[in-house]
């Protein structure tokens, strides 16, 4: 299966047609004011001005963090997505101006890392481990191929090819080349996507060197460390250990979710890429394992991994607490990633089905509704006092934040958000899936023919799904329907008429048929609110509920609710009243019910009692989307609720 | 008040002879070993040779960390409560010999800190910020005042007082002295115990400097570092803020317990001496404040204090984490040494009811049943995996550790059991006051009368005491007996009739009367299992219960429970039958339940599910004593259970 492209796709919804017109007119200009420092307030990046001053074209010193370079290429990837869809000549022109920054930064022999050509020019490629060029190099090789794809412009493309190839003569299994591969992965699904779009097989082979050198022995980081004399850029790097960076054993035998979840993911996709180009089921089987390991034991509800602020890592099966997690916005992102690739090897809706619940909650949460600010940790419980004051919590901001230093997080949203529309429907050779139910039009050909399918919706807040089929041919071929894992209940007419589908497979309803120019499919899905309960082995959630209303996961916060949200149960026969609320946090669905409220009225200063009776008062909580969150001040937040 | 001295009271207890036995037979040899770099398998100490280096005695250099004098001075203190009760050639003769090379380490100014006459010579007193000279000092002091107590020697007294006279040359509100304070307070208490040994006033007004100064502006340690040219012993001390050593504000403006635990307890033990022997009412009134702060706010059930291991800090009210908490051992110490200070100030019942909580549960949790093996973290819910895989919980040991590189906490412990015999009661001019109730014989004399009590007891397994009282006088006088918290029924008999006491004050039932030589108390306390809740406010422990019978707050543990403890939910009707096990962890009340497991079996690999009914099955749980936990091997625990 192949994603329908962007160029292709053209969103026209109600709930994603604002984040793609933010994108446009606040999220891009935004970013491009953070990344030219021109955001008061707001930490410097200094990422645009290090690659002109590597490219003599402004004096000054390299600022920023060894990777800063990448946060740049996830902006003009972000950019070129943009482009696609909403064509835009000023800001195609700023990205011209970019690139030819780009282009002057680049060295003769192809090395172009901003980092390493003004502070360390003598210390290139000595510290895979820790210093990230491959990494720079994989995200600026995505902005290339974005940016060719969007604009036709081969200048970054023809810059990132020199790179690769530079690289390509430096790192490999022949005599004389180092035989390493990346600290943080990133390069291997870049390469791929390089590999895509040139042909060139030498890409190819570069990627599958990275995934099969990783987790040999003796220890390549080792060997590097040793060569550099002990010598280190951050100093903690080796003490995370060698399950940090995946490099704990070849990728083939991994079969847990470990270490930094961001580099994981981004493996994993890039495992799956190459799975699917090199047709290596043993690969694919890998990436299985580590995927149902993450989905069935490893994985928060709304999408989000990373169960702990060291490492900022995965730690192990069923621990996930809620209020100490990490759940970094890029992991989430990653984790769609790797959703949206093991979908193209295999039409599976758990694919899908998770790639939908962290889009619509774990990775959206890590932006503010006006695209302005960002959390970098996403926590499903919050007490703000708590984490100012104990630092167990203290990486858990209470409030999305203008930038960061490390602001990895805000352009990965960007470019997800711009390229939302590539992950909407996938093809093969006969059959035409919609992974996503997002208003607008897709063009495709199925056998040759032009087929254009026009879906309208009010999805995520209601479970019915229109699509009108435009096609020249009529020919035979198959709509697939993902029916998400959240629905138990639907029906399924063609032009009116109620049809069962050819078959049900993997979570996917097959529509076999000859259609006809100005057939109508409609999809109607129940929605009604779903009472999630957790896995008895997870202790945070246990004798909890979270509520879920098709793919939105929801929670209480203060705004809402006042203080002490912990102290809230959710009766088991507490009517769930859904309600859409215009005016509220950009217009959502709210959920209110009757709930129970442990006072602690009568206790002032005891701390403990013996054989007391617990008062309760009755209450009314009002329940909000998770991802709209902390978008009214600071305040308390819980996604579990206790159930009475 | 003031405590009947350790020299006058006799344990014989069912409880605690059997400790007091393990200090003589196996706590002070283990430690001197320990001190000694004896043990193998141990993390060394260097303690002892030091002292025999510094002292020029034996050749070497200096090994362990800038505070590892004090440990050395805790066991002798030790030592000498050891003496007192169980006198010994053998070991005085090694306490002589200890000493001895103490003194031929102390240099002609009356200096004494091995770290700087071994490594640092030229920066004494530059450093209190983070050196513990002064912290050192003061363990010693109390070391020398407890062996010239137990031994009538005064070697150790005249070398330490001659450190306090060169301290108080150094440190004052003098011309030329330095305007200071220890940044680890602890030399306080030790100077009033130095003051009250020699009667020597300077002492008494050196502790009230040190007490005074703290937390005026301009910031001294701020004034130190720049002094220093910036140069950190520790590097990270200053990040933990002027909260950490309790020096952000002036004490007696101090209204939270903030900051690293042990220090605070420390400090504010400092301050009741003070206040005490002052009669300095505002002091009082600061400890107060302190106090309540602690125990009606950040106090765990086992009396633990110290909810987060950054800085082993205090955090904030009712943030009271079972998994991530620190509850140092030599915190819960040091606040037994606060409550029974303050105590003696105020015969109120909450002291030395908290004074009991900690020492039953928290302090004595910190030691194996064999006196071998040592908990620095006291946590209230362990899962062992998640301890090794979870930073967050990294500093969570799941079994006791032989030492450890700062072995502050294992002669702490051996200092407070060797001097139990002091905690148990207090006189005043006309009153004798149980404390605690511990079987044995204490002397003490009122209005000049010599009398004898002796309590006999199966405390804390049982509720009934009696007392039989000798006395040469026949003069009117009290017995105060604590009734305590946990206690709502009991009655009192005298010779065998049930009485009304003269008055019930702040926990204390007040008998006066004529006592006769043989008269018998007899105080009969209803000792049923209470099941505990928490302040709503406490997140950690919504739903739950603890159970506590008499002082003893009760776990389950994996070695009775199984895994999964969290899925036990205990209803609230179930029956709570307590049984005496005679060979189960040195002889325990057990307490058996029928009690509520949730079932993961029909889970699979599966993470969520929705709609779903939790199934249950009846099971068995068996409760023990907290203190006694994780003597079988690493395994799960929990204090806190789900009600049903």
């Amino acid at each position: 299966m192949k994603p329908i492209s962007l160029k292709n796709v053209k969103i026209n919804d109600s709930f994603w047609s604002k984040y793609e017109e933010l994108v446009h007119s606040a999220i891009i200009p935004y970013q491009y004011n953070a990344l030219s420092d021109n955001i008061e307030g707001a930490i410097p990046s200094y990422a645009i001005a290090n690659f002109k001053i590597a490219a003599k074209m402004q004096k000054g010193e390299f600022g920023g963090m060894v990777f800063q370079d990448s946060d740049l290429a996830k902006w003009i990837e972000a950019l070129a997505y943009m482009l696609q869809t909403n064509p835009d000549d000023k800001w195609e022109a700023i990205g011209d101006e970019v690139i030819a920054a780009i282009e002057n930064a680049q060295q003769e022999d192809g090395y172009l890392n901003t980092y390493f050509i003004l502070k360390e020019p003598d210390k290139k490629w000595t510290n895979l481990h820790e210093c990230h060029e491959l990494y720079c190099a994989g995200h600026m090789m995505e902005a290339a191929v974005a940016y060719y794809n969007a604009t036709g412009k081969r200048k970054l493309l023809d810059v990132m090819c020199k790179v690769a190839d530079h690289i390509d003569s430096i790192i490999g299994p022949e005599e004389g080349k180092i035989k390493g591969y990346p600290g943080h992965q990133e390069i291997e699904l870049a390469l791929v996507k390089l590999y895509e779009t040139t042909k060139n097989e030498k890409y190819l082979t570069l990627a599958k060197y990275f995934i099969d050198e990783r987790g040999k022995k003796p220890y390549f980081f080792d060997l590097e460390w040793e060569k550099r004399e002990d010598k280190e850029h951050f100093g903690a790097m080796r003490s995370y250990g060698d399950k940090y960076n995946q490099s704990h054993l070849p990728v083939r035998e991994q079969k847990t979710a470990e270490g930094h979840s961001v580099r994981a993911v981004y493996m994993y996709s890039g495992m799956a890429d190459l799975a699917r180009e090199t047709n290596d089921k043993g690969l694919y089987e890998a990436c299985k394992s580590l995927w149902d390991n993450i989905v069935s034991k490893r994985m928060y509800i709304t999408g989000s991994i990373g169960s702990e602020r060291h490492g900022e890592a995965f730690t192990l099966d069923y621990d996930l607490p809620n209020d100490t997690v990490y759940g970094e916005t890029c992991a989430a992102i990653g984790l769609i990633f790797f959703a949206h690739r093991m979908l193209q090897i295999e039409a599976k809706g758990n694919y899908a089905d998770i790639m939908e619940k962290v889009l619509y909650n774990g990775a959206i949460s890590g932006m503010s509704l006006d695209g302005k600010s960002f959390f970098y940790v996403n926590p499903l419980e919050v007490w703000p006092e708590a984490c100012e004051k104990n630092h167990t919590r203290g990486h858990v901001k209470v409030e999305r934040q203008k930038w960061f230093g490390c602001a990895c997080c805000p352009p990965n949203l960007s470019r997800l958000l711009a390229s939302l529309g590539e992950y909407i429907y996938g093809t093969n050779d006969d059959t035409i899936f919609t992974h996503l139910y997002v208003g607008g039009k897709a063009e495709t050909k199925i056998k040759g023919a032009k087929i254009e399918l026009i879906q309208k919706t009010n999805y995520p807040w209601c479970g019915d799904i229109e699509i009108d089929i435009k096609t020249e041919c009529q020919d035979e071929f198959t709509i697939a329907l993902r029916i998400p894992e959240w629905c138990d209940d639907y029906e399924i007419q063609v032009n009116g008429e109620n049809i069962t589908p050819e078959k049900m497979i993997g979570g996917y309803a097959y529509i076999k048929r000859t259609w006809d120019n100005g057939d109508k499919i409609n999809l109607k899905m129940n929605m009604e609110v779903k009472r999630i309960v957790s896995n008895p082995k997870v202790r945070e959630n246990i004798g909890k509920v979270a509520l879920q209303r098709g793919p939105i996961v929801y929670c209480l916060e203060e705004a809402d609710n006042g203080t002490n949200l912990h102290q809230i149960m959710l009766p088991k026969d507490s009517e769930l009243i859904v309600e859409f609320d215009n005016d509220l946090l950009g217009g959502i669905n709210i959920i209110e019910a009757n709930a129970i409220r442990v006072s602690d009225d009568e206790w002032e200063d005891t701390l403990y009692k013996s054989n007391t009776q617990i008062k309760t008062s009755s209450c009314k909580v009002r329940f909000i989307p998770y991802y709209s969150w902390a978008n009214r001040g600071a305040g308390e937040l819980i996604t579990w609720i206790r159930e009475k």
